[in-house]
């Protein structure tokens, strides 16, 4: 059996047995997110640091006993998680700093970070009996759950604007989804989702919704705390869209709080593209989420009703967090620049928290010799229209020697 | 210091110390491919079960004293293999089998197998204080190569067809790669790139011609025999462009074998296009390596002129090995057949090898308890546009339930 105590409404406090609820607070609606609180005390007798030293499993089931898990044999096969923390040499001579990282979560298995949550949400279903899961998605969150039930034999049902980039229309097709792809925005498919999980009695992976989203998404820093030997960074950057994954990285640090193994939170810095930009306005200003119409490259993060907004903008504002908002230039220049200086590939949604990275070091708003994380969260293999505009043309040769030493010459 | 012991040619059979020569035998020319032989008495001593057990770097640096690197120092930062080996349960189910594994190097920092080649032959241009490396590729050869080269400030110079797929040619550039995109043939920018070679002084990394290639590519091999604890499997399915990562599979398992890690070699199934299968004509014919133009979706194994393939067909042979070709519907087919029962999204050459597996199944040519490992050599992603010829379009709706519903009848 897992070890939750309890979970707790967000918005006014109630508190839930595990088998009492499924989604959000019943009196709260839709704006009641339930946070998942755990027996720290339960957990702390056998998830220590030898715990892990002893623990050959390098995936995000390393963390079993701080995850929403009660039966382990329902865990999928897919390896999500533990995926690369580089100190990306290069950009930190560069830049002239000295304790810059880089957390390259496109390395998992559809290439997102968002396999976190699936592999959770996943393995909660089929503990739950239940075969048929449903997810709204800009696009992410639906492949990695197509790739997850694919893995599993679940049936997906995914609502995505028509708009989403065609890779991961494509990615969801080859996973055997049924893709739904709505005439509308994100925000009109999320929508759709919760209806149709009302109708048809799917299990529903919404981030935010579904409160086990948070608790996979928490994994990746479970990870880079991990990975950072417990010298918790004094910044995390997170690209933010819905503000669940910003909640994740939250809550993972505050796990590993109350667990005794760290001794602070780091400050979390929420980044998103001046064309969409609710949950910094509302962290920079009086904490209201406003609704925008969003107007961005960054697809993934192209949210304009933050679904977890309301708790990110709360736990970014326990750490003394600030919000940073950067152009859709700024963006694909940081996806070149960090694709050249380290060879991670990020897309843009990704790529937009090392901007806002760039932004804030150029502002003083951190420091040349702080500790900063930068958590990429997808594969820039996603979105290659949006790539090559941060790009150059190749140069386009006939096969002699001559026309390369002729072009050569040019680019000298 | 490493362990080699000679660079030994594989067509006449001459020695050279490490240090005499970098590329092929002078004497046989451009086909004189190198194999690299190793101290193995010298390796014994050091790298064992033990070894292993005890070393907590999952990557291919996990094999250091049977790799090519005299200098660790100068080992790139990016985090290359020790890619998932999945049991694909759902699969076995499906087609009745008891011992199919999926070996899924998609997983790879620039998603592909070429990762491994890169990483090797980076850290030997640094080595030998080379800075500029250049290389001719289908596309993921380059886009490792300039990955790895991103990741430790080295220059590349790439040439790639111009019909290379676009994907391939955006996170080249992305990763600040000097692109010459080649009015020509792969065969062509293969020339072109020697002419380069001998021309700027550039090092080159070209599959084969370079012999420390199957030593990265032969890591896959490795890894394999230790995620099965040394159990070697049957058959090993490979799909065969260049012919250089089969030969790196079969180096892979002798060097385990000379070690006495191991006690067999598995046969190696060459899997190729059918129209572009030089290697599987030659396997299954008089071993003699006929040049053809090739005509396949798979572009990464549309090699006309395979620069390792009389390597690969002395290899294949010593395993007892058959050749098995299959058809680009095959192919599709097999993208689409893995990605919904496993959740492993292959690019086209890398579905090929699967393709000839179902083959080989349907035939009775490997039999339905054979412990087999099929080899996915690059994700999905890389090349949509063909992917996208797997799969069905989405569902179109308006944004309402009743849409949903209208829509959902229709399909069942």
């Amino acid at each position: 059996m897992g070890h939750i105590k309890k979970l707790k409404c967000l918005v006014c406090g109630s508190e839930y047995n595990e088998n009492e609820v499924m989604y959000t607070c019943p009196k709260c609606g839709d704006e009641g997110l339930l946070e998942v609180e755990y027996d720290y005390e339960a957990i702390k007798k056998e998830f220590t640091k030898e715990y892990l030293q002893n623990n050959k499993m390098y995936n995000l089931w390393r963390y079993l006993p701080i995850l929403p898990i009660n039966d382990p044999s329902k865990i999928g096969p897919l390896q999500v998680g533990f995926t690369p923390l580089y100190p990306v040499e290069r950009i930190r001579a560069d830049l002239g700093v000295s304790n810059l990282y880089i957390k390259d979560d496109g390395r998992n298995p559809t290439a997102s970070l968002k396999d976190r949550a699936s592999a959770i949400v996943t393995a909660k279903a089929r503990e739950l009996g239940l075969n048929e899961i449903t997810c709204a998605s800009t696009g992410n969150a639906a492949s990695s759950l197509a790739g997850a039930t694919a893995s599993t034999g679940l049936k997906s049902y995914i609502f995505v604007p028509k708009t989403a980039p065609v890779a991961k229309l494509t990615q969801l097709l080859v996973f055997g989804a049924t893709v739904f792809a709505v005439n509308g925005t994100y925000d009109e498919a999320f929508e759709l989702s919760i209806k149709a999980t009302k109708e048809f009695g799917w299990y529903n992976r919404n981030t935010g919704f579904n409160p086990y989203t948070v608790e996979g998404k928490k994994t990746v820093a479970l990870e880079i705390a991990e990975q950072l030997n417990f010298d918790v960074p004094d910044y995390v950057f997170v690209s933010v869209g819905d503000g669940n994954i910003i909640s994740g990285v939250y809550k993972g640090f505050f796990d590993l709080l109350n667990l005794g193994f760290i001794e602070k939170m780091p400050t979390l810095v929420p980044v998103q593209a001046e064309g969409c930009a609710p949950v910094v306005d509302a962290v920079n200003g009086d904490g209201i989420i406003r609704p925008v119409t969003p107007n961005t490259i960054a697809d993934s993060i192209s949210v304009g009703i933050p679904r977890s907004g309301i708790m990110a903008v709360k736990y970014i504002k326990e750490t003394k967090g600030f919000g940073i908002k950067v152009s859709d230039e700024e963006i694909l220049s940081a996806i070149k620049y960090l694709g050249t200086m380290s060879g991670v590939f990020g897309e843009p949604a990704a790529s937009t928290s090392f901007a806002g990275y760039l932004k804030a070091l150029k502002e003083g708003l951190v420091k040349k010799d702080d500790k900063v994380v930068v958590i990429i969260t997808g594969n820039g293999l996603k979105d290659i229209a949006s790539a090559m505009k941060s790009v150059k043309e190749p140069i386009y040769i006939d096969p002699t020697i001559e026309d390369v030493k002729k072009k050569l010459n040019e680019i000298i």
